[in-house]
């Protein structure tokens, strides 16, 4: 009448616990409970800022850069809940092997849907074409899923540093389009002045993720908390995320004839031709 | 040689149980056999109502809604097989704390494929910038993914909430676009009336949807019933996409010069040029 | 302090118990490991192909293609790793119905983001409109995700073929358009020649997919060893990526006057009207 499974059992004794675990943990509860106030925040901030944008392309771009704390929010509360957050025995040769160690494993994930809107909302400041967009958001999200990948490989060591190898592959593809392809388009566009800030925000920050699971529990454990890795990385979205966002917001609300005079309203790949035209 | 683990024999259990218990309960194995084959009708029906299309991009919006229903057979298989549902105990605080409850989550899973189909048709009509409509569709999806997750949350009564008001969130940008920003799209390319037709369908559904989960089992239990909360989602699955692709598809085989000979042949955002020049 | 779940524990057991299966089994092994190999040969050869391809259109060509091998590398690296495989226990009426059968289910979730590349690839070739990229797209990844399904049910060797059924509807979506859609925009793009032998060769092969799902341990089971269906996906893979990728980007070297002066350069939809002009 009421099957109780072993393995649901299991699981929500996995999801509880490390919800227990977490809240009991300050450090890393702080870097979560940061996140999710200061995402709140931002939410609530960019709506207000909203407010006086006109024009269906300066409109759109605020909504496509509102959805990045929107998603921020819900991975943190996925990891404050425990749902997406488990236990990863480390395999022989890993600094830690044989240990248990907390595995943050829904930030992999939630990357994979909160970095193509940053792609998307660099891409539409640079005009760049749909299907060019559409590589380099499949290069991202699968650098995201091979980044959940090293994450969850408890069978071999080498194994976890292999999809590092991989994930980090897809993001020199990412890298490659934002440091050589965009910016030509972005001067076509005129949009080149607050383009270079963000890109320059977005591969400095960027680079420190990798960087961070390295040195951190799930690379060599040179830094063996799981709060302190946890706050590198909260560190990092603070300013890859809402740092970004309020620069993108605050430059599209003051130049709202730029993005709805210029070829940005053409919106896929007809570039600077119509702005001859006017 | 033929190693039989315990988690494979758990989660085998669990879906063959589900598969017995959801057999043996006439109100919820009907609430899903009735969608697979309303789901299965409505596929030979569109495609027979397709023979007639000609035109690539009527042959193109037949194609896309045609995958409507073929979405939604696979969803109801998965809920039937017992794939995509489980056991989930409830945690403090929900009214049926501690028991376990029948949650199909694989309606969620299933609804971030779906409900895309749907924008994109949606949005063909109304003629929308292909930017515009990834960040309707991500925002979708999204909402879709925190659906999920407001479902699976065993740990914390408050935090299944805080799941379905962001996901709620979402669906504010989405009701946005579809509301305010569209409509203007679709005047201007000339598809209003049966834009709007099918945007209020949309629009009336899909509100069902957070209500029924707020006062279905997962949510305030005030109906306690899974065949009844059930039956409720299937309802608005039969409205929201076998009525809605129906009344498309009949739009659109009486429509084809419009559909072809406006906006829409140039497809992503060149809007009503190509007509002045013809 | 150092809390071992039994679900954790269990899941780990299964990757390590796996890793250690494949590792034993030569055939199974070598078909895995093959084509690790012939990915990363793919990876270095077309990185220095692309040393000379110049013009914005050509290199983003040259991006999407280099993704191919990359998605492979990772999807291989995960089923050599134990991660995406698993044992699944046959249901009644299977012809192994009882017994524990390793199911790479790993293959089926990554060839969801590796085939839309492929159709990505040829869809730019052909010139067609982004939305109808899109949808041909969601029909690819919703086949991948129902032959998922086949492979995961264990409650019912019916719904097995259900989904086997399903996934194959789908595929007819990408036949079709593929085989009667897309062979016009890419004649009107001038790219027919290309586009008709890499059409040719992907659904040659393509094709070969589910007759060894039927023919393999989870479906009809008249092969019933996994290492010889492996090889057969293996094959498969090495043709309808390795080859079709190369045979695609040694095209894109010796014809980028034909990329990047038709077209193909206003990216989405515009056609064949900027040919007219020059």
């Amino acid at each position: 009448m009421s099957p109780v499974t072993p393995s649901a059992v299991a699981l929500q004794a996995t999801q509880s616990e490390v919800f227990d675990q977490i809240r009991n943990d300050a450090l890393l509860s702080s870097s979560l409970w940061a996140n999710i106030a200061l995402a709140g925040l931002s939410i609530l901030l960019f709506v207000y800022m909203g407010r006086n944008v006109e024009g269906s392309r300066a409109k759109f771009i605020w909504a496509a850069t509102l959805m990045i704390p929107l998603v921020s929010i819900s991975s943190y509360t996925g990891l404050v809940s425990g749902l997406t957050v488990g236990f990863i025995e480390m395999p022989a040769g890993h600094a830690l092997a044989g240990e248990e160690v907390l595995s943050q494993w829904g930030r992999y994930l939630t990357w994979a849907l909160s970095t193509p809107m940053i792609l998307l909302a660099l891409g539409l400041l640079a005009d760049v074409d749909t299907p060019d967009l559409f590589t380099v958001v499949a290069a991202d999200v699968a650098m995201c899923l091979t980044g959940l990948a090293a994450a969850l490989v408890t069978s071999s060591y080498a194994l976890r540093w292999a999809f590092y190898v991989i994930s980090c592959a897809f993001f020199v593809v990412v890298l490659y389009a934002i440091l050589v392809e965009w910016p030509q388009d972005a001067a076509a566009a005129g949009t080149d002045e607050i383009f270079g800030t963000l890109r320059a925000l977005t591969v400095v920050l960027w680079l420190g993720y990798p960087i961070i699971w390295a040195v951190g529990v799930e690379g060599l454990a040179l830094v063996e908390s799981v709060g302190l890795t946890s706050w590198g990385y909260s560190l990092l979205d603070i300013g890859a995320k809402y740092v970004f966002a309020f620069l993108l917001l605050r430059w599209v609300a003051a130049n709202q004839e730029v993005v709805d005079g210029s070829g940005l309203t053409a919106g896929t790949g007809s570039g600077a031709a119509p702005v001859d035209d006017d």
